[in-house]
């Protein structure tokens, strides 16, 4: 179904200035969705820096910013589209008539339009076979995620379109729902379609009904005008009860400083509405609230107000208080330059650009990089051998909670915003090193590819501290603890997570998020239960980010185990006590058996060893290999039980692990529009818990990390990566029968005698060293070639053109 | 009392042999002990490399490895005597003829020596007049330790000398024990007087008498002869009890290859003694222990070895998988010069070398070192007020189990060793980054001044994380995160435990502990209840490491309360929920009141917030100021409730977090010779919560990090620092109004619009830089400068030749 052109013509009219001047009604911007942020760049600059060289000796220095080239394997099959595929699926999907779509700078809130193109991830099942070379590569399918707004129940679908490339009467599209746990083709109810009729029709009026009252505690308006100073914020999730969509919507200053200072700057003036459905006319205000105090209509509020002694709440107002610029006393010596790390040799590492395959040392991995997660590894591999097939993030829940309800309310699941469009260009020098090697990535959003250039980063880095050493009264052996990584980081509106994944020369694998970017604040009013208060009407909400990510491990093969090894108080008598009791410790061994006993949390003084082993690959000795999982930083999971904001949408945040059983069909543990239908999510991961046997299956590890973070003083404006910090560790476990990192030269060992060095052991370490000059010095020049996200346009796609202007909803 | 001169003549024939082929009675080294390592080395490559320089100027880059000199603003009153100090105290205590000393090259079993003169740190109420100005510097007293030997109950005693310096009829001696529980004139009995005679007469003569199975078992003998290729190891601590002392020996072998092993080479034998008591006549073999079983008598255990049946279990060898030298194959562009660090501009932070005075930033404080626990700081002061009055190590426990009675039975309370004797000389680009500036540490020995040439290091470094960064569609603002470490690393016997104080721009301080080195395996058979086998007859015997960490807070003052934060699940019915309950988190606030509720755990999902406050010193919002106490790895307290092998000795193992009330009589959380008497110890900790009230009080937290460390293959040859750590910050709490690190100008603000960079702000920042040649390129030939230990007489003193060559008993 499809509005007359005449009310297309009006829709589209309108869409300018809701852009420009009207809020967004969530606090996470919605640039993505909205079309916004199409810039046109020049050709030249839009090659990632720095991908490759063609130098390929191992031996010899690849100096500069390159990686050396490598070929892969095999082609990654998890690599996202080309532009040409996206392009020929978007093509495809405009001529079929059955799915009477619009382009997105056309449609309108009753039109269907296509959200997402990208490369539909092949079955594990089939890439095992692939990969070891039993069969041919898995057929690519398009994953497809349509609006589908022409209809009195909005909804999004999940389409399944192939087998690619495209080929007339074969390519068919089907729904796509064989991994979500909830079987309804594919369709997820959206409860967003109104957007903007919702603030023209509810939301702006009801904020105009007490223009009065906003200009006389704020002197602001907020009507969606150009010049209104104050906004209006919508909560997510929306409240989903009793067959009714609510929703609260609070009042926050927009930004005066230019800085993204919104999130912090609240009001403390609440309403909810009802919005069910499509029909505005059905929609209505339920209430105010303020100070504490619930007013069921307008004019109980404004008889309130108006009252004599009605208390006016003190507000927050932007200023440098919530700008990260530079402020304050300059320290001694700060001016000077820092230290830096430098690559004298160039990189020692090999990727193979056009399939996102990297090498180093004698590990080795493929990466994918998608819409809803961002970046995935696959088929890490150790010494030839994969250890894991699959590891990345799934979801990040921020779970706030608070006296207002519009923190009570807020549950973040930002896989809804999406990683991947998230994952903005990194700064040289300041993110990753100045010689860190850089690999873009791209998305797909209204019939465009955009590419944020530079938004991935790996290097190599010398830890502050060995890997290892022992002194003696002749002798002292040390090893350099050089380390590689891989790394991007997302902001999701207000927060910056980094993530990074990292190797090290013993075999261990770390994965790591840390968070910076602005707080969602609280109004301070009656928050105290809830936060600290940190500025003039600003309370440091509390809540809890519990990031859940899927560690697919295969350890020698899919028949694998976890064993927990447990650290238990004990008292004992032995053959050699004399009879006498001995208060001692001892392990204690088991084996989770089946999926009823899975989910698990490290625990106190973390007594517990969590190791995924094979139980059938014993080592000399008679032990199971394995890879041990190990907080390396702290991790948390929800404080709340049974929340009512995410009801079963993030059924995953309970534990610290949890194993299930590999299935294709429990592909991810969470589905971007969980929170569309709280109650009933298109994912319910506890629905994968139903007693499967877990002894030598294939396991996979859904681990998450997270904090609860009680914003103080410090964590303005930001919060910062220092102490904002969680990760883990998997670590080999009589894997090998020693300590791989004796394999390095980067070691030394000096003997000495009598005050005097007499023997300096540097085991064949070269002393290559490239040219400094373009690492040192004023690498912020560097700075000026930022370039922010670039598009591909899909729709129509002229290959002769892939970089010509794109007009955008907002030209 | 003196031994005859023929007798002393005797004991000091015996000593060489003993010194150059007898086992170390324990694990643990003995060269201190001994007196081994006095070495002589030019006067020229004596001082401290790096220490500082002479330029001031903030401003101009202090290039090369030095650090800008700066003026303590007062003398540090904590900093270790000079070698004039040191002795003329050891003068003193010769002629005082009622102690009867004899020098250490001279005492044998029977005479009475020093063990220690060192600096007897002052009273902090004291030292807090004096630091404020209102009193002079306090007395320097002399803090001795004798080892009383001339006697049948042979102790250890603490005496206090003073006041210094040394004036005639002034200067006295009296017992030290002020900040001992036990008040026995600081006098601890000493279990190891005897361990030459006990060797000699007891243990050497046991081995001979089974001499025949040895050989048999091991192809070799341990009999107190240079080519004996297995020794004999004591347990730590000693059986102690029903007035007996007692104690398990097992045979390892030594090592074969040169690298430090022994201690991954045990046998599989043991044998128990009761070795109560000076008289070796009294001293008897209890029985033999072999394949979990017990035999009474050498008899015994003969007559089971040779009958029919009697399973000889294999052993351990050493050999190329003991010893930590590059091996294996090397990897793929591993011999290319991996990333390092440098110092563009030198160093950014200023030392008094003098008076062992550290500013960087906004940060400053005095550094100690001490005999028992190595670095101490003093003073740490933060934006010119105070945090800190004292931070330093208190203990390390490695407490054992296990199924034979030598692990069962370890449990090292590692500061009877001593942490400063075992700080030796770090490596320069392996311990520490090359350009750190160095410190030498000294330490008392056999009345001579041991010094440890650059075994203190300090370095900024930039981590491979920015602390801050927030992306928009308009801006990015990111900033490094250039952190300031001051490091030492103690290698006590077999294990390396890195020490790392670091603090950060938000104002946070770090405390870090890292684990390298050697295991202390044990014998596989039976034990796999406490280990896993990890090679041919080595179990990786469980232990777990717990070290006490005393964090004296001053917030403002020495006024202080300890709050505690806690997430809580919680339904609650708000006015704005229509009635309905919300299933959400809140914070539950409180207060430690006493001593009696202080002994706490960050306990299961880290729910717990511990902070540090002050109640009167609240922000502008009403907000009490505060430093947060944040694991940043995991941290461990003791699995073993109420040890059978420690008693009462560690008491402070038990928790994660402990609070006192601040005595100067509860100075340290341990004493180096509570082994000696584990039931009632010099220092029993649980007597330091006696219900004292902490509600803004001086408060002292006793803080434990720690792992759990079951060793698997991996930890062969060495343990990892990668993955064996252990951390906790210090983060300001609603301390300042906003985020610190805000002051930096090492930021960067980049804006952009359509696809440029239109604005590249850097704040200021400078770009200085220093000549490079010297930080890049072959560093390893610095490592040639590597000394190892350094030594002064004391006794007798020539300053005019203060580092003339020392003859050790060895010579």
């Amino acid at each position: 179904m499809k509005f007359h052109s005449t009310v297309l013509a009006l829709v589209l009219a309108l869409v300018p200035a809701l852009i420009n001047s009207a809020p967004t009604p969530e606090a996470k911007a919605k640039w993505v969705k909205s079309g916004r942020g199409h810039r046109v760049i020049p050709h030249d600059s839009r090659q990632a820096k720095r991908q490759y060289s063609n130098t390929t000796s191992p031996d010899a220095p690849v100096c500069g910013d390159a990686a050396a080239a490598v070929t892969a394997p095999v082609p990654n099959v998890w690599e996202d589209f080309t532009d040409q595929e996206a392009a020929s699926v978007a093509y495809w999907l405009f001529e079929q008539s059955d799915l009477n779509l619009t382009t997105s700078e056309e449609a309108g809130e009753w039109d269907n339009s296509v959200l997402l193109v990208e490369l539909q991830r092949p079955n594990k099942t089939d890439v095992i076979a692939y990969l070891d070379g039993s069969a041919p590569a898995p057929e690519r399918y398009a994953h497809v995620v349509l609006n589908v707004r022409a209809t009195e129940e909005p909804y999004y679908a999940d389409i399944l379109v192939g087998p690619l490339p495209i080929v007339a009467n074969v390519t068919t599209w089907s729904p796509l729902d064989y991994y979500h746990t909830r079987k309804t083709e594919g369709r997820v109810r959206n409860l967003g379609a109104n957007d903007d009729t919702l603030y023209e029709k509810l939301l702006y009026p009801t904020s105009a009904s007490i223009k009065d009252i906003t200009l006389e505690l704020w002197n602001g308006t907020a009507l969606g005008h150009d010049n209104d100073t104050i906004t209006i914020w919508g909560v997510d999730p929306m409240g989903q009860e009793d067959d009714r969509i609510t929703s609260w919507y609070m009042f926050v200053h927009k930004s005066a400083t230019g800085f993204d200072t919104t999130s912090i700057l609240s009001l403390g003036l609440y309403f909810l509405v009802d919005q069910t459905g499509r029909d505005p006319s059905q929609w209505k205000l339920l209430g105010w609230f303020y100070n504490n105090v619930w007013y069921d209509s307008t004019e109980a509020f404004r008889e309130a107000f108006f009252s004599p002694g009605f208390e006016k709440l003190p507000i927050n107002v932007d200023g440098p208080w919530a700008t990260t610029d530079q402020s304050g006393p300059v320290l001694p010596q700060d001016t000077l330059s820092p230290p830096m790390a430098i690559a004298p040799a160039g990189s020692r590492y090999s990727i193979d650009v056009e399939e996102k395959y990297v090498e180093w040392m004698d590990f080795s991995f493929y990466v994918g990089f998608s819409r809803d997660t961002g970046l995935t590894l696959y088929d890490i591999k150790y010494k030839g051998d994969r250890i894991i097939y699959e590891l990345g993030l799934q979801e990040a829940l921020a779970h706030y909670a608070g006296a207002d309800p519009y923190q009570s309310g807020t549950a973040y699941l930002d896989s809804y915003y999406g990683f991947g469009p998230y994952a903005f260009q990194l700064v040289e020098g300041y993110d990753c090193p100045a010689y860190a090697t850089y690999l873009n990535s791209s998305f797909y959003v209204s019939e465009t590819t955009h590419t944020h250039v530079n938004s991935i980063c790996l290097f190599e880095f010398d830890a502050d501290y060995p890997q290892q050493r022992h002194s003696t009264t002749t002798y002292v052996s040390a090893t350099k603890n050089t380390y590689f990584s891989l790394r991007s980081v997302s902001t999701i509106g207000n927060y910056d997570y980094m993530f990074t994944y990292s190797f090290y020369q013993d075999g261990t694998v770390g994965v790591e998020v840390r968070a910076s970017g602005y707080i969602q604040g609280a109004y301070y009013a009656n928050n105290e239960d809830y936060g600290w208060h940190i500025h003039d009407a600003l309370s440091g909400s509390m809540h809890d980010h519990v990031l859940n990510f899927k560690a697919d491990f295969d350890i020698l093969g899919t028949a694998n185990t976890v064993q927990l090894v447990k650290n238990v108080a004990t008292t004992e008598t032995y053959p050699w006590s004399q009879g006498k009791p001995r208060n001692t410790m001892k392990l204690q061994r088991s084996f989770i058996e089946s999926e009823d006993e899975s989910r698990i949390n490290f625990g106190e003084n973390a007594l517990t060893q969590v190791i995924i082993v094979n139980q059938d690959e014993k080592n000399k000795y008679g032990e199971k290999r394995g890879y041990r999982i190990l907080p390396s930083s702290g991790t948390a999971h929800l404080t709340i039980q049974n929340s009512s904001s995410t009801v079963n949408s993030a059924n995953w945040a309970g534990y610290d692990l949890q194993f299930t059983r590999q299935h294709d069909t429990e592909l991810t543990s969470s589905h971007p529009y969980n929170s569309q239908d709280v109650h009933d999510p298109p994912i319910n991961f506890d629905h994968f818990f139903n007693r499967e046997s877990l002894v030598q299956e294939d396991v996979v590890a859904w681990i998450n990390l997270g904090m609860h973070h009680i914003p103080h003083t410090g964590d303005l404006p930001n919060t910062v990566f220092t102490t904002a910090h969680s990760g883990v560790q998997f670590m080999p476990l009589n894997y090998l029968l020693g300590d791989a990192s004796r394999q390095t030269v980067n070691q030394v060992r000096i003997n000495y005698d009598a005050g005097h060095a007499t023997e300096v052991e540097t085991f064949g370490q070269k002393d290559d060293v490239c040219p400094l000059n373009n690492e040192v010095g004023d690498v912020n020049q560097e700075l000026w070639e930022y370039v922010g996200d670039v598009v591909v346009r899909k729709y129509p796609f002229d290959p002769n053109h892939p970089f010509e202007e794109v007009l955008g909803i907002d030209k």
